[in-house]
């Protein structure tokens, strides 16, 4: 049965790391809000499961993930249940639960690398909280990033099958969402980021080899992967790296 | 086997939804970091896990749970693997993934919490950021409680099985997070909480039901259960509410 995937159009956001998931295994899908009014898709349709009365469990926010019967929101809820059946998780409870760890520590990043540009108010623009931004994105860029990064060089390290994964000798999701984090990172912040990787080659050694795997490289190089851009999580504003 | 839970032994914060469960289903465990050293527990006993460089999966912060080979942190995903353990969540994948969904969910209003007296470094005291954290709060009161209150009333309002309950007929661990939350809020925003809870009096009622549940109405009157306080999660800053 076709995955639906319901993020806006126009951004990677937090879509992006489903999207990752659902390309790195091959995954039949449709990336609803992208598709025409006319045949029932677009942002329309994924506004009618948010705000829709008769849904039993309306999504709090994009993403979402619509599969028969199944709707789920939160990113790292999404790829628990999307995990063993991508074959993108170990099969052990411990595995998958450390797997699950890792990635919510990834969106602990992801939520503190958007609020460096808005760390006022959500509902506001950029514009009108710069200051407070500099400020921001300073500890972000001198005490957050070593500390995430450096924990993942660490997860890596201690890895008893090679640091070549996160977990165990194979690729999961927590692999491919560290890498859309140094993308991130890499975009928003390119001097405090290449700097973090040198801190941590084995974090930038994951990235460009998630970057190669075939499926993964091919999407990359499609009009499926939206670029990054300032109205999404990750934006460069140079004044805010240094 | 006795559950250990790590957490900072002066503060409900994060550890407080796990030791919510645990108080809930009359569990067997070991608050570590509140034992004392003599006996290997403290502080020092939980630093240990986090610096201790055998450690496999290393904690990225408190808290996390130690039981049997099992080390799990992310309050989350601790929740997730207790939750069967307990009885304090359904059995079917779907409802399990619903509850899961809105715990993070509430992680996210608590980290929205948190960041209201602290929006431009975790790293700095509340004294630092005043004029920050005043404009941040009023967002924080305006539409964000408004809008996580709001969605967690259609949720008990929808829920199949009545609305006594975030999911199903029965308690579950996202029912008792859902408690703590409003606790925090009320402690923090009297005056806005209590507006929240008017314009969504089922939550308010799942609220005191929870608080009346006997086991954990024992805990809340007993040693056991920490004051708020100004060096926690949810801060009463008369300042910060309106």
């Amino acid at each position: 049965m076709r995955y639906e995937l319901h993020y806006w159009p126009t951004i990677q956001g937090r879509g992006e790391f489903v999207r990752l998931a659902l390309e790195a295994a091959g995954a039949d899908y449709l990336d609803v809000a992208r598709g025409p009014e006319a045949e029932g898709q677009g942002v329309s349709a994924m506004l009618r499961w948010m705000d829709g009365p008769d849904v039993v469990h309306p999504p709090f926010a994009p993403p979402f993930l619509v599969h028969g019967q199944v709707v789920v929101g939160q990113t790292a809820a999404i790829l628990l249940y999307l995990g063993p059946r991508l074959g993108l998780v170990a099969k052990s409870e411990t595995q998958r639960l450390w797997t699950h760890q890792l990635q919510l520590t990834i969106a602990d990043a992801v939520a503190e690398a958007h609020d460096t540009h808005h760390p006022i108010a959500g509902s506001l623009y950029y514009e009108d909280q710069k200051p407070e931004a500099a400020r921001r994105a300073q500890e972000f860029r001198e005490l957050r990033i070593p500390k995430y990064l450096g924990w993942f060089e660490s997860v890596l390290q201690r890895n008893p099958k090679g640091s070549a994964h996160l977990v165990g000798a194979r690729l999961s999701y927590a692999d491919l969402s560290l890498f859309q984090l140094v993308e991130g990172l890499l975009y928003a912040f390119p001097l405090a980021g290449r700097r973090a990787l040198t801190q941590n080659p084995r974090v930038g050694a994951l990235h460009d080899c998630v970057a190669e795997h075939p499926r993964v490289a091919a999407y990359l190089a499609s009009p499926r992967r939206l670029a990054f851009c300032e109205e999404g999580i990750f934006r460069r504003y140079p004044e805010l790296d240094a």
